[in-house]
C-alpha cells in the first residue's frame, strides 16, 4: 500500500489489516511520519513530532502482531494529542510561549490509556494558546491551516487535531472541549468529533482551561473510529475529582443498530437564528435523512437557551483567570494579544456573577434534562458558519457582521453548559468546498446512542468518503 | 405531669408516653405553649408562635394515638423551625426586616416531612439576619438570649433554635449550618446539634445563605433525639440539585453499640491553638472518657487546615452576595449594619478568588478524606470560647483580644468545607456555669457512627441531665 493509501484507512480498517498481518504497524507509522513530513510545512498541525518514539512504539506493536498478542483495535494505530495532554518526557506547550519549555514528568490518564492500548503517538498538536479561543490562530506557533483550503482556519481550540486527522497525518487524535473546542474544528475540518458527557473521561494530566467545563474528546475520520477511541479512554479515575464512577458502555457494540423509532428533537429557536444559508440547508437535509432512516424528528423548545452563551463565558473565563493568575501577574507580555485581553478582562469578573452563572447553569441543565425525558437525541448545526479565511476576523451572516471568534462557539457551548454528550459529524459541503458539521446530542452518559445515530447518518450520507485536496 | 416535667422529657421518652397513652399530645403541646408564654419574654427564642395550628396538629396526633395509628416517634412531638424554613401560610422572615412580610405558598421538604411524621410545629425561631453571622444578635427581632445566662448570646445563626430547645420551649428544632450555625448555638446552649453530610438532607424550601455549603440539621437535648429527627428528615430529594441519592441508615438503630475499638483522631494543630483554658480542659477530659469507653484516641494532622477559614469565608460570602444581590441594590438600608457590611464587601470579591477557594476546597476535602481512611471519627472543641455577654463584641483568649464573631465559627467551618457529618454534644461547663461543646465528626454519610459515639459519650458523661436555671 502507498503512503496515501495507508493514510486514508480508518482505524477499524487498519486494525483489521494489522491483525491479519496485511499491514505492519511500522510501515503504518512510517507512512504517517512521511505524510507529516510532506504536508506539515503547509498545514502546521504539529508543535512537536515524536518520530523516534513513534517508530519504537510501532516496532513493539509489530512484535505483538507477530506473537498474536495485540491489545485491541488501537494497537499500532498512529495518533496525535493536542498539546495540553501531559506526555512524560515530551514537551507540552499548551500552545503557549510561557510553557514552551515545559516537559511533564508524568502522563495524562488518557496518554497512559493510549499507551496501554498500544497506540503509537506521533506527536503533539497545534492549538489555540491555552485553549482560550476558537480559531487556532496561534502567535507563537503560527496558525493551524485547514486541509480543505490552506487560507482557512481549522477552528479551535483543537485546531491541529482537526487538520492532522482530516489530512491523514494521524488516524485519530484527542482534542479537548470546554466550549466547543473538539466539535468546532471537527466541523470546520470535515471530521468526527465527540464531546463526551462531563465526567466521563478523566482530565488527570490535562492542562485545565476551566475545570467545571473541560472535557476530553476523540477526533477521527469516522464515527466508528470515535467509538473505538472512546472504548480506550472512557472510565472513572479518582485522580480527576469530577470524574464520575459509573459503568462504561461498549461504544462500538450495536453501532450499526440504526435510528428507527428514535425520537429526535430539533431546537429551532437560537440554533437557527443566526446561520449561514448553506449550513441551514445542509442541516435541514440531514434531518430528512434521519427521518428516512426511521427516526421521528420533531421541533423542540429548550428553555433559557439564549443565556447559555453568557453562562458558559462567565464560568469559563473566571476559571481560566484563576488557572492563569500567576501567568497574568508575571508573564502577561508573553501571551498572545487576544488571550491576554480575555484573561485580563476575566480577572475582573465579580464572584457574584460567577456564582449566578453556576446557579443559572443548574437551572438550564435541569431544563434540558426535562426536555430529554421526551427525546432520545437532539440535532443542531455545529457552527453557524464554515471555516472563514485566516486573515478575516469578521464574518457576515444574513447581512450582519460579527467577530468570527464570537460566532464560532455559539452553537456548541449550550452542550458544555448542560454537560450532555454531543458528536459533530460531517453533513455536507458549501459551494466553495468547505465542510459543514451536524451536532447530535444524547442524554447524559448516552454517548453510545449519539454515536449510533451519527454512524447511521454517516453511512447513509457518505460525506466521510470525501478527501481534502491536500 | 406538670408543665415543667412535660417540658423536660426527651423526644424518645415522650414518644413512649404518647404511645402508651400516658401523655396526651394535646397536653404536651399546651405545656410547651405555656412554657413559651412563661419564658419567651426573657429568652426571645421565637419570631412567630403558631399556637392554634399547633393545637390542631396535636389533636390530630391524639386521634391517631387513640386509634392506634401513630406515625412514629415524632408523632405529637412539639418542634420549632428556624425562621428560614418555608412554612406554607406561616410567615418566614429569614430574621430580616426585608422579608418580614414573606408568607411562603409552599412548605420546605423538611417541613413536609415533619408534618408527615406527625410532629407539632409550635413556631418559627429567631436567627441571625439572613443566617449571616454567629451571634443571633438581631437588630429587627432583638437578641436571642441564652437560658444559661440571659445576658449571654445563644450563638448563631440558629440562635432561637438553641435557646428554645435548651429551655424546654420545644423538644427539638431544626437549625441550618453553613459555617457552624447548628453546632455553635448547640455548644453555647448546652444541647446536641448535628450538621449532616453535605447533600444528606434536602434544602428544598430553605432560604439559602450559600448553596454549596448550606446544610439542614437537628438540634435536640439528647443524641438519641437527634437520631430520631434524622430518621425523619434524611433522604434524597430531586428538588434540591445538591441532594445525594444514596441509601439512608436507621440512625437510632445500634445507637447503644458504643465506641469500643473505634479509631478517633484528635487534631491538635489549629483546633487547640486559640482556646479558652476551661474549654481545653473539658475537651481533653472528654477524650479520656472516650478512651475509657474503649476507643483508641490518637493525635492526627490534617493538611491545610488553617486555610479552611478563608476558603469557607470566600465561598459563603460570595454566594450570599449573589443570593442577596437584589436586596443589596434596593434594600440595603433595611439590613442590620453587620449584615450589610458583610454583603457589601462580599459583592466585591473577584471571581478568581471564589474559584480558587472552590479549588482549594476540593484539595482540602481530599486531604481530609485520606485522613479518614485511618480514622472512624475526629474529635475537637466546637467553639474556642463559651457564650460571651450580648453586649461584648470582643473576647480575650490567652491574652489576645478578638472579635467574638470571628472566633466563634473558627472550629466549625473546617467541617463545612470538607462536608463531613459533625455532631456537637455538651462536654462540660465553665466555672461560671456556661456549657461547653465537643465536636465529633464521622466519615462522609456516616452520621450514624458519629451519633453512636456522641451517645456513648453523653451517657457516660451525663451532662445532658443538667437543666438551665430559667
Amino acid at each position: 500500500m502507498s503512503v496515501a493509501e495507508l493514510c486514508r484507512l480508518s482505524i477499524s480498517e487498519a486494525a483489521r489489516l494489522i491483525s491479519s498481518r496485511a499491514v505492519s504497524p511500522v510501515d503504518l507509522a512510517q507512512a504517517h511520519l512521511d505524510r507529516i513530513e510532506q504536508t506539515d510545512g503547509r498545514l502546521n498541525s504539529f508543535i512537536t513530532v515524536t518520530s523516534d518514539a513513534a517508530l519504537e512504539a510501532a516496532r513493539a506493536a509489530e512484535s505483538r502482531a507477530v506473537s498474536g498478542s495485540l491489545r485491541g483495535p488501537l494497537d499500532g494505530i498512529p495518533i496525535g494529542l493536542k498539546d495540553l495532554y501531559y506526555t512524560k518526557g515530551v514537551r507540552t506547550t499548551i500552545g503557549s510561549k510561557i510553557l514552551s519549555g515545559f516537559v511533564p514528568d508524568t502522563d495524562a490518564a488518557v496518554t497512559e490509556r493510549f499507551e496501554q492500548a498500544g497506540a503509537v503517538l506521533v506527536g503533539k498538536l497545534q492549538m489555540h494558546e491555552f485553549a482560550i479561543g476558537p480559531t487556532s490562530i496561534n502567535p507563537h506557533y503560527g496558525p493551524a491551516r485547514n486541509p480543505w483550503g490552506l487560507d482557512r482556519i481549522t477552528g479551535g481550540s483543537s485546531g491541529g487535531s482537526g487538520s492532522a486527522v482530516a489530512s491523514g497525518q494521524v488516524m485519530g487524535a484527542l482534542g479537548s472541549d470546554t466550549g466547543g473546542s473538539v466539535r468546532i474544528p471537527a466541523a470546520l475540518c470535515g471530521i468526527v468529533g465527540l464531546k463526551p458527557t462531563f465526567g466521563r473521561v478523566s482530565r488527570y494530566g490535562v492542562y485545565p482551561l476551566s475545570w467545571s467545563l473541560d472535557t476530553v474528546g476523540p477526533m477521527t475520520r469516522t464515527v466508528g473510529d470515535a467509538a473505538l477511541v472512546m472504548n480506550v479512554i472512557a472510565g472513572h479515575d479518582p485522580r480527576d475529582p469530577w470524574s464520575v464512577d459509573r459503568p462504561v458502555e461498549d461504544y462500538a457494540e450495536g453501532i450499526d443498530d440504526g435510528v428507527a423509532g428514535l425520537r429526535i428533537g430539533i431546537p429551532r429557536e437560537y440554533f437557527f437564528d443566526l446561520l449561514d444559508a448553506e449550513v441551514r440547508q445542509a442541516v435541514e437535509e440531514s434531518a430528512r435523512v434521519l427521518e428516512r432512516l426511521g427516526a421521528n424528528v420533531e421541533e423542540v423548545s429548550i428553555p433559557i437557551l439564549e443565556r447559555s452563551l453568557s453562562i458558559s463565558g462567565t464560568i469559563m473565563l473566571a476559571e481560566a483567570a484563576a488557572v492563569h493568575a500567576a501567568h497574568l501577574r508575571s508573564r502577561a507580555a508573553d501571551m498572545g494579544g487576544d488571550v491576554r485581553l480575555r484573561l485580563e478582562s476575566a480577572a475582573l469578573i465579580p464572584a457574584i456573577d460567577y456564582v449566578a452563572a453556576q446557579q443559572a447553569r443548574r437551572l438550564f441543565s435541569r431544563g434540558v434534562a426535562r426536555v430529554m425525558d421526551d427525546f432520545d437525541l437532539l440535532i443542531a448545526p455545529t457552527t453557524p458558519i464554515c471555516a472563514p479565511p485566516i486573515d478575516e476576523k469578521a464574518v457576515t451572516i444574513d447581512g450582519a457582521t460579527e467577530a468570527a471568534a464570537a460566532v464560532l462557539p455559539r452553537l456548541t457551548r449550550p452542550f458544555n453548559v448542560c454537560g450532555l454528550p454531543t458528536v459533530s459529524v460531517p453533513c455536507g459541503f458549501t459551494s466553495d468546498g468547505m465542510p459543514i458539521g451536524l451536532q447530535i446530542a444524547g442524554r447524559a452518559f448516552a454517548e453510545a446512542a449519539a454515536l449510533r445515530a451519527a454512524h447511521a447518518y454517516e453511512q447513509a450520507a457518505g460525506w466521510h468518503e470525501r478527501r481534502p485536496p491536500i
